[in-house]
Order: structure tokens, then sequence, then C-alpha cells
């Protein structure tokens, strides 16, 4: 492992993204992204997906610099077009449009098509926690999720997440997906970890149920709470890859002629519409204490990431895999920038 | 088992809320919702639970014709009290109020607090989508789910439900809760049949894995997807309790001396708001075409209960079992109203 300076890892991302020719204000938010997913110290769908993103950028198949457009607009809901552009930015504008709704109408919704990869829900729905918005967001993506009882892969997992502020100062957050387990990130992880997983989580690409993640890693993995999660899951096809004018569930293709391109939709949702943010604030953190109260020691999804977050801020540096470390700096090289 | 006439249910229910004193518009609403419900053909939930809810009114534990009151609005969203009504009677209007905004803004968002059990949320949310609304509703009650490592009942199972219109005339819909299985009802019929369960949707009153329905339904449930299903329960609660100015998780009595009461949150988008309502209903309708392509005899949430509810419909009459016949009639001898 190596250590090395947040601010570093900032330079360095940054170079990267300037040498691709982004936009300092792209660049910005770009960055913006992964150091926050990054902080949350998962080590996975964060800085060590930066390099594969970069290949995206440097074979063209994302836009570096896209055309945001608006496509339609109905009281406190809009429809974007994301130009293609990565997922990152995309997101970051779409989050911004559903705050900036969610001041006026109590509610933002922003749905976007044509997107890419958001990396995770986190860095948008914390930035809407921090200015005082429940931030949630749905990603769609191709079927990856089979449902029990039947053949193959059936719809996508639905990547999503929502934080909301709390009065303790520590929002509450949940990053994820609709299967019991994410493929890339938790269940590679397992893999290396030689751990074996629920046999209930999904089965083998035989069709028969597996305590191996590796095995579950090529085949297909089940919506949580098997017809429930698929019924959620359809629900939020529904309001990414439907309502966006997007592809939808196995479409590949655009009339557009766009590939394999996502739709993302952001909702926000004003914190003090109903009340003053002090009694909210007050409210929120009752809801946590009792919840705490009532199983001691108990785990709240996202204080655990917001002490990693804090940590890693306070420090100002992380430590990263020598691996990760040497390929940014032969990135770096290749573009003639500055490396760690 | 009886059979009866529709029209005579609605007779014998109407009549006796009429004896209970229930204005003729609060009469139709509590009727509409149990006719829609037992249609469903699920056998609790619906007109199995009329009679126990009869005796609330015969207490003087809910109010007949409660005075729904604004509380606080900003934008599209709007915060009621219930008035300590019926669910049944505050949460027509929760929906009927986040449908009205939803026309306005796209979306329309109304948390009711001083509610009760709204027996499930299908009638809700398919009245939104028989009015080209995607309809949502959220409840809340007291602790009954636990959380895998933790002891003890930490959380409500926040009973939920979504329903959306398609172009192919069946609506979507999902009713259900946040927990592997709800107790009353679908796990009471497991016992019934003398089924077993997943050793994974909870433990018994020892706090040891069970197989065993009766084991479980005096257990402690877990919440879908273990970490994830209780993240979107947290959220839920935030949602209903907190956002409505009513009672936070375990709390049981409110600064306004009311005990046990609820809050429901109903939220409405209005499915055309980013598109003709030609085009939602093609591009809804390609969504349910594709997923059913890819997995041929694939049960969507909701299609089974729209035949049912089409068949009694067509039928005019259904099947209810001799002792709800009997208690019916005896309920209505006692209130001096026309029996069965």
């Amino acid at each position: 492992m190596k250590t090395i300076l947040l601010n570093e890892l900032d330079c360095i991302m940054s170079e990267i993204l300037r040498a691709y020719g982004l936009s300092e204000k792209n660049i910005k938010t770009v960055v913006n992204v992964y150091l926050m997913r990054t902080k949350a110290g998962v080590g996975h769908h964060d800085i060590y997906d930066f390099i594969p993103r970069m290949q995206m950028l440097q074979s063209g198949t994302v836009e570096k610099n896209p055309a945001i457009n608006l496509l339609h607009s109905f009281g406190c809901m809009e429809n974007w077009d994301g130009g293609n552009g990565l997922g990152e930015i995309v997101c970051s504008f779409g989050m911004g449009r559903a705050i900036e709704l969610a001041k006026q109408y109590g509610i933002g919704f922003c749905t976007i098509r044509n997107s890419n990869h958001y990396l995770a829900s986190l860095p948008y729905t914390l930035q809407a926690a921090k200015d005082g918005f429940i931030g949630l967001i749905i990603a769609r993506a191709y079927p990856s999720m089979g449902v029990p009882g039947y053949k193959g892969k059936i719809i996508g997992q639905a990547p999503n997440g929502y934080a909301f502020p709390t009065g303790d100062g520590r929002p509450v957050v949940l990053d994820g997906c609709m299967a019991y387990v994410s493929g890339h990130g938790n269940l590679q992880q397992m893999v290396e970890q030689g751990k074996s997983v629920p046999e209930w989580w999904g089965v083998d690409s035989d069709g028969q149920p597996t305590t191996d993640p590796a095995k579950l890693l090529v085949g297909t993995r089940y919506p949580i709470g098997e017809h429930k999660g698929f019924g959620y899951t359809i629900l939020f096809e529904l309001l990414t890859g439907v309502f966006s004018h997007g592809l939808i569930l196995d479409q590949t293709e655009g009339a557009d002629g766009l590939k394999n391109v996502t739709s993302h939709t952001a909702i926000a949702i004003k914190a003090d519409a109903l009340m003053s943010m002090e009694e909210y604030e007050q409210r929120s953190a009752e809801l946590i204490k009792r919840i705490e109260a009532r199983a001691p020691g108990i785990r709240i999804p996202g204080h655990r990431t917001h002490q990693t977050m804090v940590d890693y801020e306070k420090r100002g540096e992380m430590e990263i895999t020598d691996t990760l470390y040497d390929q940014l700096n032969a990135l770096a090289d290749s573009l003639n920038v500055k490396r760690l």
C-alpha cells in the first residue's frame, strides 16, 4: 500500500481529466464525485474505477464535455438528455436540477437519458443531504438479475441510494442496488476474501443454488425479498428508462443511434418544506436515537461511512494499493502530466 | 363457503357503517376500499378485517367522521392531521390530495398524521393508477421487525405499495411491506396451510432461526435484504412519522394525547407529465412486454390481481367463509340493519 495525500489524488485526477480535454467545471465535478466516494473507504466503485473510466474517455465512447439539453418539463419534473456524458457529470447535473426544483416546489424530479455509469449513488445523495434535502437517485442497467422460479437474467439491478440529513450531524445513507449483492465490487471482494454467500442470493450459470461467490459472479443474482425486490425494480425501471425517453429494459440502441447508454433519475425533497429546519433536525435525530435505543450498537446506514469520511478528511491522506498507484502514474506518464 | 353478490356485500357494509353514524360520503369511501381490496381475492387485509375494524368504531377508539385539517403546505407537498379517523378514510383523502397536487405540479406528496390502519395499499394506489398516475403510499407501524445480528423488534414493517398504469390495460401493483413476510395475513395463512418458511425470514421468540411460521409469527421478522430493507424502512419512517409531525418510531402518544395512531404518506406522479399519455402507454407496455419476453410465463406483480378483480366484477359475486357470513349477519342483527 502507498499513502498519498487526498490533495495529490485530486491533482492527478484533475491533470488526467484536463489532458483528456474536459472543461474546468467538468473536471471539478468528476474529481468531486471520485473523492467523495473514495473517502467512503469501500475500495470499489471509487478511485479503483477511475482507470477503466478513463479508458472510456480515451476511446471516445463517452463525450468529454457533453451537451446536456432539456427535453420536457412539467411543474417539479424535468427530463433531460445527458448527451452521452460521463455519468459522474450527468448525475451531478441531474441532482443539481432536482435540488433547484425542490427549492421551488418541495420536491424536484429530474430524469436524464443518454447517461453512463454513475459510479455510485453516494456522491449525489450526500450532496443533497449537505444542502438540506433528502436525495434519492436511481440508475438503470442492462438485465443482470433473475427472479426465483425463472431462468436467466430478467431485469437490471437498479443501482440506487438515498441520503438524508439529521440533527445529530450524521446523514443516513444507503448506497447499493436491488440485488442481494452487486457483482462488480462486493461479490468480487468476497471471492478475494474466500467468503461464502447465502444460497438465496442467486444461482450459478447452470441455474443451481450456490454459496460460492465466484459462481454467483458468473451466474444470476436475485432481488432482495424475491418478488418484492423484483416489484420495486420494475418501478425503478419505469421511473428511469420509461420516464426519461431512454432505453427500456434490454434495448441496446436508441433512435438517436447511441448504444448502451443508461438513464438516471434524481429526486430531491426539501427537508424543511413542512416544518422549520430546526424542527426537522430535532425530529430526524429523534428517529435515529429511538432506533439506536432499541438495539444498542446497531449500525445505522451511513454512520460508519460518515466516520470514515471525517477521519480521512482529518488525516488529509489515505492508502491505495501499489497496483493502483502504479496504474495512475502510468496513465499520467502516457498523457505527459504530473505523476503522484 | 357462501356465495354472495358483491352488491350484497356493498349493502351490508354500508348499512353497518350507517348505523355507526358515518356520513354518506365516508360510507362510500370505506366501502370502496374494502370492495377493491376484497376483489383482489387475497383473503386477508380485506373484508375479513371488516369486523375487527367495526369494533374500533363501536368502542370509539377512532372517529367515525374525522375532521381532517391542513397543518402545513409547501409547493407540491402537504401535511394534514387525519383527526384519528379510519385509515381507509384518511388515506383515500390523502391519495386524493396527492393526485390533485400532481395534476398541478407533476408530483403530489401528502403526509398525514393521526391516521389508523389503512387495510392495504392497493385501494389507494390502484385509484391513482386508474386516474393516470403512479400512486405510492407508505404506512408506519410500531416496531415489529428486527435486524440480523441484533435482538428484538427494532423498527416497523413499513407497509407500502405502488401501482402504475400501463398501455396493456393491466396496472402493475405491489402491495406489501418491507419484511420478508407480514405477520397478520400471509404468515397466518402459512400456519393454516402447514407450510414452512425460509430460515432467513426471521427468528423465533428466543432469537433462534426458525422455519416454523407459527414460531415466526410470535418471533421477529427480518427486512428484505437485511441491511438493505432496513435502510429503506428508515427512509419510510422519515417520510411518514417525521414528515407528518406524527408519532416517531416507538412513540405511543402524541402531544395531543392521541394514542397508537399512525402516519401515512401518499405520493402521486402524473404519468403523462413528461410525454403524452399515448407515449406513456406505449413505453410502459413496452417495459412489461420486454420483461415477459425474457422470462416467458413470469408473473408481473399485479397481473394476477387484475385478472381476479376483472373476474369477480364480471361474475358480480364471490365466496366468503361461513364464519364471516355469520359474523356479518350477527353484527347486522345487533345494529338492527338488513342482514345478508
